[in-house]
């Protein structure tokens, strides 16, 4: 970790302005590794959009990650990985950008879940002149796109995709995201096995029917980290494990305590009469994610805790936002408000880590505990 | 306005993209500058934080602006623009940033709302070796920060102001963000003579005890188009009302006619089991703005019209996005899904204009009910 910050603190730095805990990250990466061993892992990187962050990831693998958008695939691939999976439903209108890649040697997967849909990408991979390679998109827990594993479009679908020249059919990938409204561990790993027999249910009635099925992916970082069982499968996918979040704290699988991003923020005013103290980080700085509201404990739009971190001690939390003010309160008793002075720095812990990053263009490293800025890791960000 | 864009129209233009219709925003600026004639408008730049709109919003004025960072005020004072109010409490860690800009010629207006800090931030002015302008923030709703008008510590702070060698007291400062909760006019006519009377009162306080007050500033967008009365004060502010949004139209200060910023998206896949429509604007592409869950009609996170918006047809709305995926819903009846294909394209009107704009780095600006791009119009993000 080289440094390049201006700011040599996290006092100094100007807010608002994202940090990194180093020591916390690591933790999480390594937890995940032992979670899925020996299972592939093909992290979701999604969440970090930063070839730093990849690198502490990835080790010394080149091959095998995930993507949300056609730019961090383009980013990823320029910085030296490949094997690419883009997880959202590939639409023809893409394929003349994502084909530029694939001609300078990107191994790309794309996913489908619609016939006619592969009819056209298919149409424009040959006027392309590159091949598709696809996954059947599979619904396991009815929370987003996909087809249901027992749906006869799996079979019309796979044999659409083994006819059309340019398209290849590679396998069938879900994603359990309903398990963000689950909370006990036994209602998680049920979770993980829905997903799991699902996947390999489709697998197994496309290989019944001479179709190839190569590559059976789950994943989402709570039923990545729930599963026990994991057999047919070839890979698991995960992203916000790697800094998880106060989303992923509520749903039972980390502590606050393993939460690796955090925004450091000013205080700028005092509300006595209201109980309210006033933060230089807004609805941009934090993001207006309310994941966390119908979660066990509603955390607003985020968690203040002191600005070193050597333990979580929550006292404050995010009740309002505004552009680029935050409105903290109080979780228990009045407000010690000589603890805050105006000027004085706070750390927030973010809802939803995805959504809060993206408003930066770069990571402050910290080690735990420790306030010094050992190293500014650049991220990307839009289309 | 000269076409820079790579793709020609809205058909083209890789999704999700920001796109700005030039009439409608023409006309929201003309019928602000009718609404609040005579008084100076001192517009709000932290919506399009965009040379290229300021420029439409001032004409030849060059001075009298409001930004919400100081990255904004260094964008529009390099850009020609001066005499700019920092819209949010200062705090002393800030000051030497904006010295810098103060000692290359910068007039900025400052807010404070606490002694304490006053004379913390006149010390840190005094070692920079500049003035600060300041301007009392006042509290006339409950809504945020300030001191209410009435409330002996504006004649304290006011005081302390005065006899800080590095400060100058300029003014009284007030914001009537509650007029965001209201729906009616007759309620926002009276929210707007309540900013307007609170802070006349304190601007009054201050001067019958000879201190200075050369500033009486309020704003909000309701209230701007809302006010009848403007007597005693030297300016208004507001920020939105040149791109409007979904929660002023709730607000009823707009129509979604008038409504100028939208995301256009690709239709991804159809679900239809669910009766929901995919597209690849989600959580990132719409912001996560639930501004619109408790007014009159709630959008959801958006309410989607047709590509070229030649009149507004809302059938669909932004049910819950994930972080690359939208997934919309029916307001009435049966989605007819062969009028959105897979590929098809959709504009999303925002709940929040503000918010949604922070995710892109620019502007795709079209004539309405027209899908060419006339012109690509940058914008700064972050701190």
């Amino acid at each position: 970790m080289a440094t390049e910050s201006t700011a040599a603190t996290l006092s100094e730095v100007f807010t608002p302005a994202l940090v990194l805990d180093y020591d916390r990250m690591k933790a999480n990466i390594q937890t995940m590794v032992e979670r899925t061993d020996p299972l592939p892992l093909r992290p979701h990187l999604k969440t970090c959009k930063s070839l730093d962050v990849a690198r502490e990831i990835m080790g010394n693998r080149r091959e095998g990650i995930t993507v949300s958008t056609l730019k961090e695939a383009e980013y990823f691939f320029e910085g030296g990985y490949n094997d690419i999976l883009y997880g959202v439903g590939m639409s023809p209108g893409k394929v003349a950008r994502a084909a530029a890649l694939v001609r300078e040697g990107a191994v790309m997967r794309f996913l489908v879940d619609d016939v006619s849909n592969a009819v056209a990408l298919g149409q424009a991979a040959q006027s392309e002149g590159i091949t598709l390679d696809l996954l059947i998109e599979l619904d396991t827990d009815g929370h987003r796109s996909g087809l249901v594993p027992g749906d006869p479009q799996v079979l019309t679908l796979g044999t659409q995709i083994d006819r059309e020249p340019a398209l290849r059919l590679m396998g069938v990938l879900t994603h359990a995201g309903e398990s963000y409204t689950l909370n006990d561990p036994a209602s998680l790993e049920a979770m993980a096995e829905q997903e799991r027999a699902g996947a390999v249910l489709a697998a197994d009635r496309l290989r019944s029917a001479d179709l190839p099925c190569e590559i059976v992916s789950v994943g989402s970082t709570p039923t990545a980290l729930s599963g026990t069982t994991r057999e047919g499968l070839t890979e698991i996918r995960a992203g916000v494990y790697v800094f998880q979040d106060l989303v992923q704290a509520n749903i039972g699988v980390c502590r606050p305590e393993d939460i690796v991003l955090s925004v450091v923020t000013t205080v700028i005013g005092h509300k006595k009469d209201r109980g309210w103290l006033l933060v230089d980080a807004g609805g941009l700085a934090l993001s207006k994610d309310r994941g966390t509201a119908n979660q066990p404990v509603d955390y607003g739009y985020g968690l203040a805790t002191q600005l070193d971190q050597r333990e979580i001690r929550p006292r404050l939390q995010v009740r309002d936002v505004n552009q680029e003010h935050g409105i903290l309160a109080s979780i228990e008793g009045p407000i010690d408000w000589e603890a805050y002075p105006i000027g004085s720095r706070l750390r927030i812990l973010p809802n939803h880590a995805c959504m809060t990053a993206a408003a930066y263009e770069a990571y402050h490293v910290v080690r735990t505990g420790n306030t010094r800025i050992e190293a500014v890791w650049p991220r990307i960000n839009g289309w």
